[in-house]
């Protein structure tokens, strides 16, 4: 059996690269393919958007010091802490704040599209990462329709049966800049893949 | 745009059931089910394995008190705190714990087979959870097969391209109480859904 860790990434990535039937441009490559290594799900090749130029843009600022906000703490704990601390980007998800609970129940709205409200309202670049909850996507896709920001990018990779898909299809038609996996699929795993395979490749940041 | 969080999940349930086209036992049904709610993969309905009475056996351990042991912090991240809590279940991933680098290092061999070695050596009930590592699930099949335990049980869907296919048909043929996604695919957020779904199905618990 192979033990070594980084030899099994390599082996899973040649793995990939040889049952990979859909030609995708350099670009976003790496992206695809850390997504179908988390998920072994190669429908993915053919789901997932990319705004133009949406890798490059991101990275770009992912280099320049950001706040990555997601919308589960389990997207969160799937992002690379190492890679993060190395660019200076602060990690940030308020799902499990009282704070965001109270505002949702007062306002009748879920606590996702509060924290994506809250998450517009702070300064700086923002990579919002929504891998859950639709409503997350939405409060972003409307916000912005109205006063677009050059300091945001969003990956928009819910997963799900209702609001999912038209979530989705609402971020694309945005023009913001964003990667999104068109359809149901997607997922928290799914978000923690694309923020990373982000990371890792800026220069000088390793997994 | 429904936004009720109950109405939603209802309505994706009952999505889910309308297009499941796979019969299953009454038993599994809502784990597969959860499973499908996560990832929105129905293929999952056909590649996912329950030794005999898994479902009853697990539940029987959780409902008296358990220790359910992750091997990532995301799928620990993804399993519901409050019904956990009401069934006084400790949650435990000791996957960035120093100690356990450490021995990896000293011992040549992967954190998350430490990992394992250390939740065969706790006492009392445990659920051990693996969604990533092979090697995590691999440790346990080889330790066990050796003295088995009545109070351990297994929840084996780590996903991806090595040693993942060969470490689950490991832990089929181990004959240890288990619930395993046959193939690559699997995760983290599979693994919360099966705890997440075991739990929900105990009386009193809820979402």
């Amino acid at each position: 059996m192979i033990r070594d860790p980084q030899d099994i990434e390599a082996r899973s990535m040649k793995i990939i690269r040889s049952e990979l039937k859909v030609p995708l441009p350099d670009e976003v490559m790496p992206i695809v393919m850390r997504v179908i290594h988390a998920t072994a799900d190669f429908s993915f090749a053919e789901s997932m958007y990319f705004s133009p130029n949406a890798v490059r843009i991101m990275r770009d600022m992912l280099s320049r010091g950001s706040t990555i906000i997601t919308d589960t703490n389990m997207a969160l704990a799937g992002i690379n802490k190492t890679a993060a601390a190395r660019l200076g980007a602060e990690l940030l998800c308020e799902m499990a704040d009282e704070d965001v609970a109270r505002t949702a129940r007062d306002k009748g709205v879920t606590r996702a599209s509060v924290c994506a409200a809250r998450a517009l309202e702070r300064r700086g670049n923002r990579l919002l990462v929504c891998g859950n909850a639709p409503t997350f996507l939405l409060e972003i896709v409307e916000a912005l329709k109205r006063k677009a920001h050059d300091d945001i990018a969003v990956i928009g990779v819910p997963v799900g049966f209702v609001n999912v898909v038209e979530s989705k299809e609402a971020l694309r038609a945005s023009g913001l800049t964003c990667i999104a996996s068109m359809g149901r699929r997607g997922g928290s795993n799914v978000a923690a893949a694309i923020v990373n395979a982000l990371m890792y490749g800026i220069g000088g940041v390793r997994e």
